[in-house]
């Protein structure tokens, strides 16, 4: 027999099935079991007399053939898609056996720790799981909105031979007696393609050897990266922005209701447009909203991101904003100077409830330019031949921007963390496990 | 005015249009000058009186703005999309310049190091571009097959704290002074994601410190992994394996059908069934049909892949054949022995005109012959222990696979080397470009 998914068992009443899956709990009732059988598509009632299930326990995976009823009106569970049926047992075969859980699979109460270090047993929660099915979806809607736009995918490579981005930031790699490095960025290898492609993206991770630990960092992360030729003007790149995100929130919204009703969240607000104000009228708004004068500092702390989201919120009832004309020094060498004033740059962050989630802007496609720039920052012209050929041989103006996908979704479900929203969170204290415990192994190995 | 693609200028015969994109070539005849426009669709002819086009050269970006017009019948080209119209300029904006390339781009003749040398100027040849189209295609059609099955997406880490696969072939990363590596294979947590999702895919980049230069071998390429739990037998996995193969090269074959008439390729030929043998009938047949004896040998060498190969083309009309029942010892320590013969696993290669594509079988899913298993090969328990909670809690039986989407892609084209199917190719000598290059810029700037 074939086995069929609980979400459909409602259309097979009467009628004999097999379905697999995990025990998510066992009630004795005298003279009869119920076992709830959890799958991939949501719990099933099962029903059993107590001899066919006598040694079987919590997370034991079950193998279960026997009839589809009705249940009589009030054993009804208006909670449960299946709640209006049940199955009873005929023939049972234990798949796997399981040890007891060290924690209530269905009423997590663990720390952000504990939580991940069980990350393998914590997954089969209902509202955890939903977290990854948003990820999921967001990282899906993304790629089939810039495929509608005409965008061609590629796959970026993680092992580069240059620290691009700058800074120290960056993880090394033994490659063969050589340097190399994990990629902080797509960046150099989406404007490569431009000549090509003219429009491309990519689903990428990218590595920053984060020093600390906070609520918004990790050290590999995923990367929704954006590039495109023949821009009229860097606003483009804010419209097309907004286009995009308005169609990951709008499928979140339609695809996603069941997970995010188990969050009571709702996605963000956004009316008709987005508003775009440059960094140092915000730190004017800040100054004249808090006090706090931040006025000369060349970038936004997280808590002036968070007063200007509310202040978005209030003035113009929209959850997120575009903070655009960032200071030159604060940007890498290949950001386009504004014309106007090349203290600032055309680059803009979008903000969403108090969390910068979008960072882009125009980039300098001008060799010479670029070249002399290169140097500005401190780096050799020698590293970044390849990169330059792009610009020796006809380059566009051209610009891109890029989405951290758990951020959005940890903003999505307002999580306090993003490593909620990370299936594997890697940071400079944890992969997999905690490092400390890893380290404490290596002890132990050693002896 | 909004710009056009060049692919659609044909719709606009007696407008006023305006397109972008770089000069493919310039031939002057006396009173008039013909460029050919390329953009992100194709190449547009445009004709224009010299004063308006006279420093104008080859790979220069230009804006042009000007009528479409029908071709005097006699100087229609057939060969192009395009070919019955031209562009009559009007006005024309240099958007950028460019350096005279150092060869031909629309006759490439490079060795492959050079061609992989000036990766971001070679990729403007139609021919070169064609194998990317082909790649995303490849890649496409797998996660639209996948998602269509029923399987959930997800994100594998690249930084990894153990070396999962064995072997010396791994990349250390320094870690904030831990060890790190970087990912040989998804498997460990593809493996993980199945009691909460049970059907699980990802595409992934996998990292292999390949000691050697081949034609096959990359250090860094993508893998196309798939993992499900509830099989009834390992041999539905290369069910699933056959239909997802089948899918690719169909929608390939649909979608591509351009860029496969560029190399004048056909996807390879399946004759309703892939034909299914066990590595040692593979020698026996090969000892048979050559003479040569690799009937002892604990794997397939390259030369036995391309014989069976010709064998299953000759014998079955299929360019694809499965290879069943590796020796355990060549298998990693999560692949199901055979019941009835233990020194064999339920394991599978997938060849393809005489190279492996894919590799899979079924996985050890019992907790205590898992746990036997990580210490007969050599590992430490405590390495696994992450990994290991999903077994100690209920794991059905389960199995997987994973593809190789470069070598699919040269096999397809039949091309000489994995490398002409990757878009910046990683060796132990050349991270973008060679590293004696690199190395040799390091010395340099040490000076």
């Amino acid at each position: 027999m074939e086995r069929i998914l609980s979400i459909d068992a409602t259309k097979y009443v009467g009628k004999l099935v097999k379905v697999c899956g995990w025990v998510n709990s066992r009630r004795d009732h005298g003279g009869i079991v119920f076992l709830d059988l959890r799958d991939r598509s949501g719990i099933l009632q099962v029903v059993s007399p107590p001899n066919l299930v006598k040694d079987i326990k919590e997370e034991y995976v079950l193998e279960i053939e026997g009839e589809i009823k009705k249940r009589p009106i009030k054993m009804v569970n208006p909670e449960l898609e299946t709640g209006e049926i049940e199955l009873k047992v005929q023939e049972i075969k234990i798949l796997a056996k399981a040890k007891t859980l060290p924690f209530d699979l269905k009423d997590l109460k663990l720390s952000l720790p504990r939580l991940l270090d069980y990350r393998p047993l914590t997954l089969k929660n209902e509202k955890i799981k939903a977290i990854f099915k948003i990820l999921e979806e967001v990282i899906f809607s993304f790629r089939r909105t810039m495929k509608d736009f005409g965008f061609f995918e590629f796959e970026s490579p993680a092992i580069v031979p240059t620290t691009a981005e700058g800074g120290a930031e960056v993880f090394h790699i033994d490659y063969f007696n050589h340097d190399a490095y994990l990629s902080q960025s797509p960046q150099l290898y989406k404007q490569i393609l431009i000549p090509a492609f003219e429009r491309v993206f990519t689903v990428t991770h990218v590595y920053r050897a984060e020093p600390s630990v906070t609520t918004r960092h990790l050290t590999e992360y995923i990367s929704l990266d954006i590039e495109m030729g023949f821009i009229e003007s860097w606003e483009e790149l804010m419209d097309i922005c907004e286009l995009l995100v308005k169609n990951l929130f709008t499928n979140v919204e339609k695809n996603c209701f069941k997970e995010l009703k188990l969050y009571e969240a709702k996605v963000p607000k956004i009316n008709s447009k987005i508003p775009r104000i440059k960094m140092r009228e915000a730190q004017e708004i800040i100054f004249e909203r808090t006090g706090i004068d931040h006025r000369k500092e060349i970038d936004l702390e997280p808590e002036d991101e968070r007063e200007i989201c509310q202040f978005s919120k209030e003035k113009y009832n929209s959850e997120l904003i575009f903070i655009t004309h960032y200071p030159t020094k604060k940007r890498p060498f290949y950001t386009y100077p504004d014309p106007k004033d090349p203290e600032y740059t055309l680059s803009f962050d979008l903000l969403c409830r108090g969390l910068e989630i979008v960072t882009g802007g125009q980039r300098i496609h001008e060799y010479e330019k670029l070249v002399k720039n290169i140097k500005k920052w401190g780096n050799k012209i020698k590293d970044f031949e390849f990169y330059l050929q792009t610009f020796k041989y006809g380059m566009p103006p051209e610009g891109g921007f890029a989405l951290g996908a758990e951020r959005i979704v940890k903003q999505i479900l307002e999580l306090g963390n993003v490593r909620e929203a990370t299936l594997f969170p890697r940071d400079m204290e944890r992969i997999d496990q905690r490092l400390a415990i890893l380290q404490s192994k290596k002890r132990k190995n050693k002896k």
